[in-house]
């Protein structure tokens, strides 16, 4: 499967004016909305509609296993990648919660647990492979993986876009999946393995000591060229983070906002943004992670996080906690009161 | 009036350990939900409930006028408080907005606007008098006046909480309250008044260096005694804010939660907390103001906000942002699978 590096339009700049002077209009002191009000008038941007209407909400939560995880990367055993998929799919896990609450569809879309799943509502199936190879031992994917990978997420966008979802949020699941995160962020931040790599589930010191080590490893031995996001995501990164990359591509391809949750999924803002720069004032950036790459992976992206409540699970959980942000951003620009229309003294 | 301070019982220690328990028995590495597991411990601690129900939620807005206005403190003109207390009846306020949208009622009490209301759905009616006096010249009020305001603010939320409302907000709605608002931080965490004054809903240089002085000269001509809560409250505050104080104290004796919105609602809990530190664990600040004594006096409190979205407007409004958050922390616990549920292998 070849993949093309979708077109995205530039935001549009008159619906961001409309937006703008409609804020100015409202019954508040200029700017005492603070973010918000900025959020409302990215989003008019992003839509192109003076009232942007973000109603029908879907998270992405795509699933994949690191060969790497045979390294003892992470605190769980790999399988509880399959078992969380079970999970998502029975509707118990933080993910189903948090979007239940927030009124969106949970979409999970298996792009390459090592495991054979069955079919099941909710669940896509778009295995590449059964995990990854192993990265300390050479590339993670070949390069047309990665393009398969890509071209998923741009398709599962689409579908999902083509029913009526016009907010969507990014999500991971995949035990290890900090390790090509943090290496991903390493090569395309240029920053040292030790600065961008934390304790993933909760690794112990001496873990974290070889975790760094490994990925200092697997770059050094694959050599990723940071001015190729392609090249990064095949060598050192996942099916699911390569996914992701997509449905942020396929999304702002199609004036639609994307929420982006954590650390892995800021690795896939990352190879999106390093495709096409374009995609970035699509993505809004749901929450600061726990994770220690995650701010210079933000700073690198200039996202300003919506939320720091320390979060650190993934699955799109800090995505989905946002959407009543951006839900309150739209209704305040449609449903706040001007000041002739109330009759308040302006300034 | 005379006011006697509610009994406020401590958090209820054997349902906080069941939602400890419970937290990490669920499908996610432990810690992973950061604040929102604190939170939801928090809450089953405030209800004594192992799953706390927050269905029923309400912002109380307190209005009311201040004399100091008269000095050119605020950028709006007085009677702004009257309009807006209009505008939050008629539902075109930011506040109405917000809270339709996380499904709480807002509540608004006329706690001494300068101007006579008409009885209307929604608004209580409890004026204390037509504004505060001008501190800058005298006490804003006399003790009697401050224990009045006190006393129905504990009224409003036992009205509330026996109407069935289970979760209570504050705002503020006042011409002029950060200067009073200011006054009380700088006593209460003894400051001086330029390192807690800000610019309120948008002064200029000049007007900030008045704001500054007037607030330091109400301090040295009433000398409220940081170590007597009624006192600060009686000489350099406000009606609302006597007011919101009371409202704390009402729930937290009656285990409801309070979440407490930006800078004025700060104040108010810098009184109920000075009048009883009992009080502190039922508040929930909502989110870090941009208003700059804010920090100095949650710190004081000992409070983290949950949210920092550059807020400045008060209303109640960043308290009705949080509200989601409540929420999803109390779902969490109730909702998310076990591990054993869930056949997930646990670390």
């Amino acid at each position: 499967m070849a993949f093309s590096i979708p077109s995205i339009p530039p935001l549009d700049i008159s619906a961001m004016q409309a937006a703008r002077k409609r804020q100015s209009s409202l019954t508040k002191p200029e700017g005492s909305l603070g973010q918000l009000e900025e959020l409302s008038i990215q989003l008019a941007g992003i839509t192109g509609q003076h009232f942007p209407d973000l109603q029908r909400k879907a998270v992405v939560v795509m699933a994949a296993d690191h060969g790497v995880s045979a390294e003892g990367v992470s605190a769980y055993p790999a399988e509880v990648t399959r078992q969380m998929v079970a999970n998502f799919l029975a509707g118990g896990a933080a993910i189903n919660v948090l979007a239940r609450l927030a009124g969106a569809q949970v979409v999970v879309v298996d792009m390459g647990v090592a495991a054979d799943l069955d079919e099941a509502p909710g669940l896509i199936r778009r295995k590449i492979a059964r995990g990854t190879s192993n990265m300390s031992a050479g590339a993670a994917m070949t390069r047309e993986q990665a393009e398969e990978a890509l071209q998923t997420g741009v398709e599962v966008a689409d579908g999902l876009i083509d029913s009526g979802v016009n907010l969507l949020a990014s999500g991971d699941m995949g035990i290890g999946n900090t390790t090509p995160s943090s290496a991903i962020t390493a090569v395309i931040t240029d920053r040292p393995a030790a600065q961008v790599t934390g304790r993933g589930t909760g690794l112990g010191d001496e873990a974290l000591a070889r975790k760094v080590e490994l990925i200092a490893k697997s770059i050094t031995l694959n050599r990723p060229d940071p001015a190729d996001a392609l090249d990064v995501v095949s060598k050192v990164g996942g099916f699911e983070i390569a996914g992701l990359a997509g449905v942020m591509l396929g999304a702002a391809a199609r004036r639609v906002p994307v929420v982006v949750d954590g650390f892995i999924s800021g690795a896939a803002a990352l190879i999106a943004a390093g495709l096409s720069p374009a995609v970035k004032p699509y993505l809004i950036a749901a929450h600061q992670s726990v994770e220690i790459g995650h701010k210079y992976l933000l700073e690198h992206l200039g996202l300003k996080p919506l939320l720091n409540l320390d979060l650190r699970l993934g699955e799109g959980t800090g995505a989905a906690l946002a959407f009543p942000i951006l839900e309150a951003a739209c209704r305040i620009l449609q449903e706040m009161a001007t000041f002739d229309e109330a009759q308040v003294s302006h300034k």
